[in-house]
Parts: C-alpha cells; sequence; structure tokens
C-alpha cells in the first residue's frame, strides 16, 4: 500500500479546497456526486479520515468509523430513492483495481440496471 | 426491499446445509471462496445475521458487526495476498444491482488487473 497523500483530491474537498456537491455528511463520513457519473446515480462515500483504501481503513479506524461509513451508504442510496430498485457499490483497491484516488472512497451507482460485474475486456 | 428469505443458499451454507470453501471466520461474518470465480481471487464475504442487502445491513446490524464486516474482506484480502497489488469490492442490491443471493454478500476479486468499473453493455 503507498502511504497516504495529503494532495489527493478527495483530502484537498474535505479540506474545503475544493468543491463538491455534498448529499450528505456525519463525523466521519462524508458523500457528494461523482464529478464524471458512470450512471443515472453516482455518489461517492468517503471517510473523513486518511485512509488510503479499504485495507488500510479495515486495519487502522475504528469500530465507529466503521459503522458511520456503512451507514451513510445506506443512508445516501435512499436519499437518492435506488433501495427498492436496487444499486451497485463498489471500491476500487490500489493498481489491479485501479484506484484513481488513493484516499478511501465507495462509488455507489444505481438509477438503471447496471452491466455484469466484472466486464470481459 | 425483500424480506428475507431463510431458504436462500448462503442462509443453508451457514447452517451447514451446503458446504463451502472457508477462508475465514469471527463471531460475525464467514469469507469462503466463490463456486464461480470471475478473476484468480473471487471470495465472498457475508454476515452471519440475516440481512438482505447492504441497505438492510447499514440500517438494523449492531456497530460491532459493521466492523466486523468491515475488516473481514481486509483480512481475506490480506490472506489471499492481494493487499499490495490491488483488488475490487463490489456488492449488488436489489434488481438494478443484479443481486442473485438475497443474503448481503461482498465480492473481493483481484489476481489480476480488472476491467472497467461500469461496463459499457
Amino acid at each position: 500500500m503507498m502511504s497516504y497523500d495529503p494532495s489527493n483530491i478527495f483530502a484537498r474537498i474535505l479540506r474545503g479546497e475544493l468543491p463538491c456537491k455534498k448529499i450528505a455528511e456525519d463525523d466521519h463520513t462524508l458523500a457528494f456526486e461523482d464529478i464524471s457519473p458512470q450512471m443515472p446515480v453516482h455518489i461517492l462515500v468517503i471517510p473523513k479520515g486518511n485512509y488510503v483504501d479499504w485495507s488500510d481503513f479495515a486495519s487502522n479506524a475504528s469500530q465507529e468509523e466503521h459503522s458511520a461509513f456503512t451507514k451513510m451508504i445506506g443512508h445516501v442510496a435512499n436519499l437518492a430513492g435506488i433501495n427498492d430498485s436496487g444499486y451497485r457499490i463498489i471500491s476500487n483497491i490500489g493498481n489491479d483495481g485501479h484506484q484513481e484516488v488513493r484516499h478511501l472512497h465507495i462509488h455507489v451507482l444505481g438509477g438503471a440496471a447496471i452491466g455484469p460485474m466484472v466486464s470481459q475486456r
């Protein structure tokens, strides 16, 4: 795992240096619209703590942070009106996962039926 | 959200009525190999409690269950040796997400570079 780089764009959003279209927030978590949506609903949920990826968060965040993150994902799906129609959550970790921003984020994708879970390309 | 159907295959695995290739387990969580792997590493992580999907789990599980689930995902990635190379985690919820088994599960996928997050089909 790479060490945390505080100049990543989500860290800059958390510090208020870059804008975001905020959807929800609590003490430990922020949710906002993805700037390049790949589905009609495409929300990002991030922890406020400096965690590179899921492995870092799993090992180093508190039980309270784990729970807040879990709940926020369900909360934004509810706010977006996709709880009943369904959705997909994805987190990319490291190079094989093509993680672009090295601050943990979960993609919440919905608003239409989603394609195969693993593409053949 | 559909109500929980205790005849789903993951409930049957949890009751010992069906076998699985177990990878790890704790009080709240079980991890085992996907029976139809779509990547060199394809592990499923499920809570032991009866939660239909992420929204159900987020709303109704305890902070301790949320944390155990979060940690188990990182733990199995570590056991599988994909922490450094990277991986992707996916959970499908409801019809638009093409959720096949209506017991919450996270796919942990790795062992090679993964394709686009949202396929164009």
